[in-house]
């Protein structure tokens, strides 16, 4: 389908992160800055921005900071088309160690947060704005949001000066009426925003779901290479792009660095379809029982994870 | 959603067959029919139904010739409510050695074909139908025939007595807009006839495309035990069960079974999302140039692929 106002984001560094601490070599994030480049992406999330005295630099990789140096090694001035992004979750990030926009290689803020949360991300997102940057508002696990909690939340996005807000699939849960049900509730609480799409591959449905976004009129849309993200991972950067049909988009550095960066990683990382994550998606739940399933030495033992889980909820 | 019309076959032993010639251990093919049963799945499709001096039993496992013998040994007289599914290719079977029903445990034969060999399809149908067997046509490669042949093909079905007629992506190319597209040209061609539904995984739709299918009014449902089958494989049965809302189906039995028959084929067999299978899906080419690059000791080298397809799309 092509649409011009249609913009394309690369969250692999961002959301693969999270299965691994952010601990990318240079040579990968390096790779997959120069893929989007080259394949005329039109944002790349590179991370988180968090504050430096609330995760430990040990433990975490420097994709959980996004430090100006840090970025800066990887794109010098980034004299490019691709716009660069980072996530801030809500109370991890000072609003002073925020520098203005001038100073900064940083283009886009994408704050997160729950429905519960939304005036300090409105708060937050006002804050860089007012510092020059762009912001848009991602709040995630729409799927646990009650009704009136929701027309709470888009009464308030309306109100706001905040240009973009995501529908995000937290647990990869939703179906396509549910697609259709929330983007039409979002477009016509929202006149004159951009609405985003962010999805989770529980139940791959991630593309298709994306899909379905598109036909109901959202304009910015979150993949990652190969699929890779937190737990299930997100929509195939590769599958969106061969639907997509502006020219500008070039499918072919997105296989290469697939090829050469992302398919090792498989090696080391469970990301994608797998039983557990399944379950999660489909029963609607948080993946961290599935996640720490996964990380356990009977990952494979599907049957007792099921169990679990269901004898979870029957009590 | 819960629609009792609503039927499911499971086609992990044909299809999955087309990835290892048919070549199950006779345990593997008793696990997938104990689960089928166990799970309440209506009908399970145990191989194709061929001449045996057209094929070898040196080559072919049991599964290509469905031999009676062959079957009683898995499933004795079937004394289930799963009923027993066989698949015939036009011009791979010859009449006089279908037995009468009376003396088969088959229940159903699919009738597979292109849209050239609808008559013969329909003559194959019939006369199995003539012989007390429940019957469908199967016509493949629906998204590389052209309008004026689909119509033909839908005014013949129309006129014949075959009660189900299916919608089949064999190269996993559809879109949802073209699953809608389809099934409604199907339904209005076919009125009081029932439409299935058999999907492939190439672009990660095969699940969305069957869910999209079951909305727009299909009630025959093909799945396979974690998505087997050639190529990308199918949809995957414990998502579509995931979303089926009819008590009858337990899921757990189908879990019992991927963990231990179907998972343990992962290391020998690559179905499922790769690189080279989503780049014939998303040109809407058969898989066969990916198969022989995935069967090839460069399997990985994806972006070799790329380029030898885009080449040979440009001459």
């Amino acid at each position: 389908m092509y649409r011009k106002e249609i913009k394309v984001l690369d969250c692999t560094v961002r959301d693969g992160g999270l299965m691994n601490k952010w601990q990318f070599s240079k040579d990968f994030v390096k790779g997959v800055y120069d893929s989007c480049v080259a394949a005329g992406i039109d944002y790349m999330e590179i991370g988180y921005i968090s504050s430096e005295d609330q995760f430990s630099h040990d433990e975490f990789g420097p994709w959980k900071f996004c430090a100006e140096d840090d970025l800066r090694e990887i794109m010098g001035d980034n004299n490019t088309d691709t716009k660069i992004s980072v996530m801030a979750d809500i109370g991890r990030i000072k609003y002073d160690d925020i520098r203005p926009k001038s100073e900064s290689v940083i283009d886009l803020f994408r704050v997160a947060c729950y429905d519960y949360q939304i005036d300090k991300a409105i708060e937050l997102a006002h804050h860089v704005m007012d510092k020059g940057y762009e912001a848009t508002i991602n709040m995630m696990a729409v799927s646990k949001v009650s009704e009136r909690a929701l027309n709470q939340v888009l009464e308030d996005v309306a109100n706001s000066r905040v240009p973009i807000f995501y529908l995000v699939d937290s647990f990869g849960s939703l179906y396509s009426e549910d697609i259709n049900n929330l983007m039409q509730r979002y477009k016509s609480a929202l006149p004159g925003k951009t609405i985003g799409f962010h999805g989770h591959n529980n139940t791959q449905l991630a593309f298709a779901n994306t899909i379905e976004c598109i036909i109901d009129g959202a304009n910015m849309l979150d993949a990652t290479m190969l699929g890779i993200g937190r737990g299930a991972g997100n929509c195939p950067m590769e599958l969106l792009l061969s639907f997509l049909k502006n020219p500008k988009y070039k499918i072919e550095p997105i296989i290469k660095c697939i090829q050469d960066y992302i398919y090792p990683l498989k090696k080391d990382i469970d990301w994608g379809y797998f039983i557990p994550y399944m379950i999660t998606g489909a029963q609607n739940d948080h993946p961290r029982s599935a996640l720490a399933w996964m990380a356990s030495e009977h990952k494979d033992d599907y049957l007792s994870y099921y169990e679990s889980v269901v004898k979870n909820k029957e009590i």
